[in-house]
């Protein structure tokens, strides 16, 4: 079993605060494994993180997301930034890896070494996603990155999460994936910071532009007064692009030191509290009885005892 | 506020065990509203549960899966059953509530007094889905439905959770929404127990049909041996429904009194967990200090500290 002694620790966040891509792949790998080492990671990078953008960048399977990553990447360098990239792959909890087609399609980029880029199964309960992605984005914050993009595949729940992860978060829709219902149904207008139509150059892409605009028009606006913008792409060509990069850019400035500090307390408050539970839940898991879970949900699957009474008995028993 | 003594518990238990449907719809919104008289509700439901096959229907928006419910909905009336529906709506945490189309779209069967339909939306944090959508299960179980069909729109994530939650997992796919390495990023191949092509009248229907069943034949096959069958359908005609039907009752056959018996252990253990951590999560929010979480985030956002560092400190505040 891996052990906090098997890193160096000092010396790999070092070299990943010098932006050594081998050392930030290696502790993302280690937020990856839950390693026991991550502990005096997170304490050693907390004091350099806090300067990246993270831009989540979420949409329906097919609707262009790697793609898309592809040209903001490529948009991105062009300023002369360093970029990161986590594409987390909240579909997959069974299969445990991202699969190739991510790597491949982002290939073009993956020996700039001004770009880190990593792909991450979540991992089943408790959000994954609000567990791991966090940590993975402090390893690309700290190592320097001015942008960090994080795409993940969703409709639900997923988008969600990468709402609550990032500064600003862009949904990427496609023509013809549905009209308004559809597009209300997935919650994007209540997560999407910009909404991106992909695929522009498609027949129904004005219909589907002119739907969403109606959409946001009718919404509220947030906090800051902004209100969702609705850009035009062809991520495949890089036309429209730009008009999402300054989209992305005119978010953060809307936002304001305070309302970037404000997201980003939920987001940490989201971690603190999901790795709180996570402890909790490895005391539940390390109570004396084998399988004391399994044991009281067996008595509810017969009818001998209700979800609550066993919940009950379980915290009670935790002392 | 609400008490436990606003609702008189046993004669509402009592009714919706005979298939009262005001009282089974007064029970679910108890679940919905976390209503304290719930422990009592479940207490009393529990010996009269187990009894309905619940079929789990999930896939991507626009997918057809409320057309496909309706149809499935007929089908199993059409051999004298009784029939519930609780759609889920994983998407919207934010608007705290489904949609209208769903229930208009169904409406075709709702003066039916064996068809019990009700639409959902989870609450946001540790899966609305994995507290909520059990309970109201339990509640449709014990109301003598004969098959629960639990729809959810879904990729990743609630997706996962519906397969949790269903004794056999329905996973619709509609043709051109992905080839193979899109089907297989949603995840959708590892829950569907089996798989159905719906608007299979499309010219493309075959293609995706092919896909999948070559998909299908590179997997392993399951404890029980069960090979995921690809069904092809649409929905709107009815033709394929039949087709349907059968391969959810070929499921449960294959699963066996020990197959199904596992699969509810399971969905039991992450009710209770679930119950359990919200229980924790209680006495999180309950510390002394004003907005003791909050406080910490704001730590580790500046930089003082990590998230892991705040965790520890929350858990011993727990004692």
């Amino acid at each position: 079993m891996a052990t906090a002694r098997d890193v160096d620790v000092p010396s790999l966040v070092s070299a990943a605060r010098e932006g050594n891509p081998r050392a930030v792949a290696r502790l993302i790998s280690l937020v990856e494994d839950a390693h026991p080492a991550l502990r005096e990671v997170m304490a050693a990078l907390a004091p350099a993180t806090g300067r990246a953008h993270v831009v989540g960048l979420t949409g329906a399977p097919g609707v262009g997301k790697s793609t898309t990553t592809n040209a903001l990447v490529a948009a991105y360098r062009a300023r002369g930034q360093r970029v990161g990239v986590l594409a987390v792959d909240p579909s997959s909890p069974f299969s445990g890896g991202a699969l190739l087609g991510d790597r491949i399609r982002m290939s073009e980029h993956a020996a700039d070494p001004e770009v880190f880029i990593r792909s991450m199964a979540s991992r089943g309960h408790l959000g994954g996603l609000s567990w791991a992605a966090p940590q993975a984005l402090r390893v690309l914050d700290a190592a320097g990155c001015d942008v960090v993009l994080l795409e993940t595949v969703g409709v639900g729940q997923s988008e969600v999460e990468v709402a609550r992860a990032a500064d600003t978060t862009v949904v990427l829709v496609a023509p013809g994936m549905g009209d308004g219902i559809q597009a209300a149904k997935a919650g994007i207008l209540e997560v999407a910071d910009v909404l991106a139509v992909n695929k522009a150059d498609r027949a129904d892409a004005a219909r589907t532009t002119r739907d969403l605009r109606h959409m946001v028009a009718m919404a509220e606006r947030d906090e800051q007064g902004w209100r969702t913008p609705v850009v035009r792409m062809v991520a495949t060509s890089g036309e429209g692009v730009t008009d999402l990069v300054e989209a992305v850019d005119e978010h953060r400035v809307a936002l304001g030191p305070e309302g970037l500090r404000a997201r980003r307390r939920r987001r940490a408050a989201g971690e603190v509290e999901a790795l709180a539970l996570e402890a909790l839940r490895a005391r539940v898991a390390a109570l004396p009885g084998e399988h004391r879970l399994d044991a009281l949900a067996a008595e509810v699957v017969d009818g001998r005892t209700d979800p609550w009474a066993a919940a009950d008995r379980l915290v009670a028993e935790l002392g």
